[in-house]
């Protein structure tokens, strides 16, 4: 696979950081900073931050004890550090020689730290950095996708794997644990999956219950693995047994939501426009108050990202962009279908993977 | 095991935003979110958010399709929803009918929903509400004691049986596995788990490797389990074949530091005077030099939180505190030893769990 650049990356925030009159962009761990500087770190209360720049070279503040472990998982050499009894904050202000006016923060940053730069920095603007770093999350490159497309690879792999192994008398929990194995077995990452069986799969999200599979079951898995952090996800509905009619007619409208929602998609259409046409079709079906969600979100670092295709979201879609493709008809006390594809933007949309889905024939 | 009282752990916090007049707190899913209002769910990019008012009962923010998987996995009923194409900051706005002169926000609030909530709220003053929080969570409940000391229980036996399994030729990364699935079996929750071997016990928090354990090695394991979302943490340093003499002397060393550490926390001492005290054992001894990272820190529903054992802590200990008491001397590429106890403070403070450490003999 190709590989990921790191260095370009931050030089595209530190672009956008001129135009808008940013002096610094400060990112504690978190995804952005996995994104940013290769190591996905967990946040804890020793301050470890990246500093990226328009007047000097990328940094990180980091505790002096782990300065080799940063180093040896990052690609960047420039940490500096901070003693046990030292406060990591003035450490970071000292750092800075210049006149600070505007300072941008990592979308997720714990309120508290924000309140403890304000207090080295209390002339200084704070803005929310979520436009810049979002922006570029979203538009996916070439070796991103590739991450993506083997993810979505791995899922169904293993997804496959797991609904050969399913029976009746299974409970959700095992099921969900089969369909964990098979996915990591894959990926050689961890995997999430939801499983739900017949009313269950009526309300979206539900937890995994001690409900156990029938002869004749309605099965949701909504699940992905991940490649190199990228995720896939990808929800499968399937009747284990003998079919009823009312779910081939359920199945049909869902399936066709779905495919008018992935004709619609392009460069240039509005978010909420994919929305809209899955959800005419739903409605057109008399099933409209049955689709109770959004019909998809981007996907990438993280399972929800932007770009959101909802109902107010006017941000046109770009080239690069990847988002779920969902639409779903939850009818209560009976059963939900859900039909999930992962799907790539282009001057035609596509779906990043595919695979038959009429698994009861 | 007694029950967690979560009415009483929102009422002591709306007590204390009485005394500061802080109109509301407002906390996203968090781990104290899950300390007030029971469930650990994750944050994710739709609008979850815990309201404690001094005018007010408690209630929950949340999208309208998770409305269900709210009421069956906290004790709370009032659930206020928005829909997927509202904007819950306005619903969160709109549901407030008092004057909010000051809000508090849990500390680890993303600084991109504090910028929405202050569009909402533009005239109101936000404050860090970690002092509130921290204090009541740096407080143990007998409910919540007898949980740290099920963990340690747990951690503790997994660790028995998973060093019956280490076997010269196993590699870090092997021995890891062992201890997380042993502990995972005594507790049937997460574990977590460091193993080094030898010279790489000399880097406090290296990450595991391929080195092999060897015919005569140094392992150093800092593991724990949980119970009911209370964690464990005990480090535990061994010597696998014929010990040496240089092992043996600064073992000695670290455990009379540890020791010592025990009997300087009680009530009434300043934090970093337990650290201190440990380290002058280790300084007097003619260690000082390897001894690079504080004495401890606190211990519950996170590995990492207050009080933290440090220079420069001039807080108090109080009755009910837990804390780690893990002094350590770290040899570079020659060996490190970490001792590792979690300790209840009282008038006297006590392990909370205790064992035959000296396993070589």
């Amino acid at each position: 696979m190709k590989p990921l650049d790191f260095k370009k990356r931050q030089s595209t925030i530190v672009e956008d950081m001129n135009k808008s009159e940013i002096d610094l962009f400060l990112i504690t761990p978190s995804i952005d900073f996995g994104y940013l500087f290769k190591s996905f770190m967990s946040i804890s209360e020793r301050l470890i931050c990246g500093v990226l720049s328009i007047h000097d070279d990328a940094k990180i503040i980091a505790p002096s004890f782990e300065k080799e472990n940063i180093k040896n998982h990052t690609p960047f050499d420039d940490v500096i550090t901070w003693k046990e009894e030292e406060d990591p904050f003035v450490v970071l202000k000292e750092s800075i020689n210049f006149n600070v006016k505007k300072i941008a923060l990592e979308p997720t940053l714990p309120f508290e730290i924000y309140t403890k730069l304000k207090k080295q920095f209390p002339e200084t603007e704070f803005i929310d950095g979520s436009s810049i770093i979002r922006k570029q999350r979203s538009i996916k490159t070439e070796a991103e996708i590739e991450r993506l497309e083997e993810a979505g690879k791995y899922t169904i792999a293993g997804m496959m794997s797991a609904l050969e192994l399913l029976k009746p008398g299974l409970t959700e929990l095992d099921a969900l644990k089969i369909f964990q194995k098979e996915m990591t077995l894959q990926s050689g990452e961890p995997s999430w999956v939801l499983v739900q069986f017949d009313e269950n799969s009526a309300v979206p999200h539900g937890p995994p219950s001690e409900r156990k599979m029938k002869e004749n079951s309605v099965v949701l898995i909504d699940a992905g693995t991940m490649c190199d952090h990228y995720f896939a996800d990808i929800t499968l509905t399937t009747f284990y047994g003998n079919v009823t009619d009312e779910f081939l007619k359920v199945y049909e409208i869902v399936q066709e939501a779905n495919d008018v929602a992935l004709e619609v998609s392009k460069v240039g259409v509005r978010c909420e426009e994919v929305d809209f046409a899955a959800r005419k079709v739903i409605d057109n079906a008399g099933y409209g108050q049955y689709f109770t969600h959004r019909l998809g979100h981007g996907l990438g670092l993280e399972v929800h990202e932007e770009p959101y295709m909802v109902k107010g979201n006017k941000r046109q879609l770009v080239k690069g962009n990847v988002h779920t493709d969902e639409p779903g008809i939850y009818m209560p006390n009976k059963f939900g279908i859900r039909i999930e594809d992962d799907v790539l933007v282009g001057d035609k949309s596509k779906r990043l993977i595919t695979f038959d889905r009429y698994l009861w024939k």
